[in-house]
């Protein structure tokens, strides 16, 4: 097993690897930026190294700074956390270059699913059910619309290389076919420096639903089900629950079992997500693949009783996995709590905390880094806390989940805390019937 | 259901009991001492009514002042929570004779059960293994040296209306018996009013193990599952743990269905709790009654999923429980953190907290009321805390719950967490065998 290890990260998910380090007898390093001084993953780790200036390019992203800081503490594990370095696929490699593991996948596995056309090439090949499109790159308009009328508008063009919504076109018909492609093509070409496109069936009012996957080095791959993200704004996820509302044990198995196909087909090693698109119909279509732990892995964890964070790194130090797949036992949801003002359209909002309570009690979890006196760097993604609900049913959890959010205090920032009060309130949001697209119409003007 | 709940509790028992009531959607009604004019329990009740002052005579244990503040906020039940008036009969039958709903036992089980002699009596008749001893009350020193001979020495008196180990002697020989007799009697005239006094078998090197029950208003009692208490100092809990490391099916078995016997017997409505001593052959008795919730409570939640304090809510409203028994999912243990120094014979230690940072993560529950510029004041006891770790074996929680108090941070009291720092890395307590006593020959002293 690993001596000491590095923490390429910061906030809660470096507090939240730290807790599984310690648990395991192994020591931890902090890197930190500037800004970062007086945070809680520096307080906490064993040795603690700044790694440069508050802008991220100059610290959590500079990769000799980090390996200089592996360097000197003598570490010889690397966990990236989600975000900055963990799908860095030339990180990864220099990592193993150097002798030190990286904690995620290989820069072999990172490129070829981190770039979309090859990842959906590779998991049609492997069977799982991806979404119509494009074999490949998309050479010419032409080419576009003649597959746009085999299969039928709307269609959706992509940059290859793309993320977050840049590089995207969603196309109704033929005559809007040049002017998309265009701009689609000069988007991704400026945010990604690859201005190759391609094109998909557009899936109308899809979930969001991803499966969490782990795999050994000895080509073993489970899943630990699936958390349904499809409360999104502008493809930003706010709240996360598992089990999905419309995932029953039948689609559970064929969408484990797809996941599994596609993670094994790579050879995947850790732990991973497979993410889908599901259509009214319960068909669903492989989207991408995040090859990093998430954001919202706690409710996984809360429903399966696995830590996470200790099968990565069980598994990279290869240690192999049982290979048996976990259905949840319970039902868990996750809030995302953003210093940001959402009646401003979310606009962050850093400053510091004056005072604060954090709700607690039977079945509530809250993954934070901040406390009283901190100031919440402007640099950085403004989540200060997420606040994970497990109960018996999905309808106690949303009262949980209500009762935790009214706990929840705090003075000296805005937070989305009004805005998850008034979605636990919202009837469509209980009746557990809704798509990504719930979030467009919903009035955040009274909160 | 409830429409109101009157709280008439404080500190981290009045928080959970109100947590419980935002879920079931009852009102709360907080009641405080001028003394805990800032508690987090007067801020998040929907009402708050002050009592009195300081002293717990003059509000906590008022029973008018608590009517009165019932009365005036038109509460329908009352939850007493534990110590106070929670096993007070009077009180109890005063709510009845108020027409407001007193969420623990009637005044008849109070009386039966705390009367320790009446208590055993009830018992044995019940068919639940007792000490073996005195029929009831010892009626000279002639009786008792006889008795003490036909089942052996030691053996031990104890004062009928006792509890916290005053009026009691352990008798080790016939020489002895008339002054043990004469200073316990008079110890338990002086302390209770009554110097009635029972024999027993002293069971030598104990372990405590309790029981916890529910019964309903049909008659139906079901337990669920034990607690190993045996860590204590001068009869004082400091940690608890479920399963018992020493429990296995076939006992827990047994002693379940002892319990509910017994709790059957006086048909007990409500949760309760019945303490047993178990002896290094497994055979276990009787010792007393609780009837009441107990400090450690939620490591039984932590491992049967169960809500206790709902569960009481609901058989006080009439609600039937299934009458199944729940064994351990998982292993749970509970360290309470008081304001104490432990370096010091565990001196009461009040003072204003400076700073704080409470652990968290996966399997880690605080149950807490003070937070960042709370002054603990010294009226009442120094509980500032419980941290409940839970997990998939007793190593694994051993080794979480030292993360956890590593990663306890308070600034401005001195508390007990050194004393449980050095316990989870001492060998015995590691090794799960271990009696009553096990403290008595633990050094304190470095701290």
């Amino acid at each position: 097993m690993f001596k000491k290890l590095l923490i390429a990260n910061r906030g809660e998910i470096a507090l939240r690897i730290m807790r599984t380090c310690r648990e395991m007898g192994i020591k931890t390093v902090a890197v930190y930026s500037t800004a970062d001084r007086d945070s809680l993953h520096v307080r906490f780790a064993d040795e603690a190294v700044c790694i440069g200036p508050p802008q991220s390019s100059k610290s959590y992203l500079s990769i000799p700074n980090i390996l200089s800081a592996a360097e000197i503490t003598n570490a010889d594990a690397i966990h990236p956390g989600y975000g900055f370095l963990s799908e860095n696929a030339e990180f990864s490699k220099i990592c193993e270059d150097y002798g030190i593991k990286f904690i995620g996948a290989s820069s072999e596995q990172i490129n070829q699913m981190g770039d979309k056309a090859t990842a959906k090439k590779t998991m049609k090949k492997a069977g799982v059910p991806v979404i119509p499109g494009s074999d490949g790159l998309l050479e010419s308009v032409e080419e576009g619309i003649k597959l746009a009328n085999e299969m039928g508008y709307p269609v959706i063009v992509k940059a290859t290389a793309g993320g977050g919504g840049r590089g995207m076109r969603i196309i109704r018909k033929d005559s809007e076919f040049q002017k998309m492609w265009d701009d689609a093509k000069m988007e991704s070409g400026a945010a990604f420096g690859n201005d190759g496109l391609y094109l998909e069936k557009f899936v109308e009012d899809p979930r969001h639903i991803e499966i969490q996957v782990v795999g050994d080095s000895y080509g073993k791959v489970c899943h630990l089900s699936e958390r349904d993200c499809s409360i999104q704004r502008r493809h930003q996820k706010l709240l996360e629950e598992t089990p999905s509302p419309v995932v029953n044990k039948r689609l559970r198995k064929k969408m484990g079992e797809a996941a599994i196909k596609g993670a094994a087909a790579i050879k995947y090693e850790g732990a991973g997500t497979v993410e889908f698109l599901v259509d009214k119909h319960g068909d669903f279509y492989f989207m991408e693949m995040n090859t990093r732990i998430q954001v919202e892995h706690p409710i996984t964890e809360e429903v399966t009783d696995f830590d996470l964070i200790k099968e990565q790194i069980k598994v990279a130090a290869g240690i192999p996995i049982s290979g048996k797949n976990y259905e949840p036992k319970k039902f868990s949801m996750e809030c995302r709590i953003n210093a940001e003002d959402p009646k401003n359209g979310f606009r962050p909002c850093p400053g510091t905390i004056k005072s604060m309570h954090f709700p607690g009690g039977h079945g509530v979890r809250v993954d934070s880094h901040v406390y009283v006196g901190y100031t919440i760097p402007p640099y950085y993604d403004s989540m200060i806390a997420k606040v994970i609900v497990t109960a018996q049913s999905r309808e106690e959890v949303i009262v949980r989940m209500k009762r935790a959010l009214d706990e929840f205090y705090i003075e000296g920032v805005k937070t989305t805390i009004p805005f998850h009060q008034k979605l636990m309130e919202n009837e469509v949001f209980k009746s557990g019937i809704f798509t990504t697209s719930f979030l467009d119409t919903f009035d955040f003007s009274d909160l």
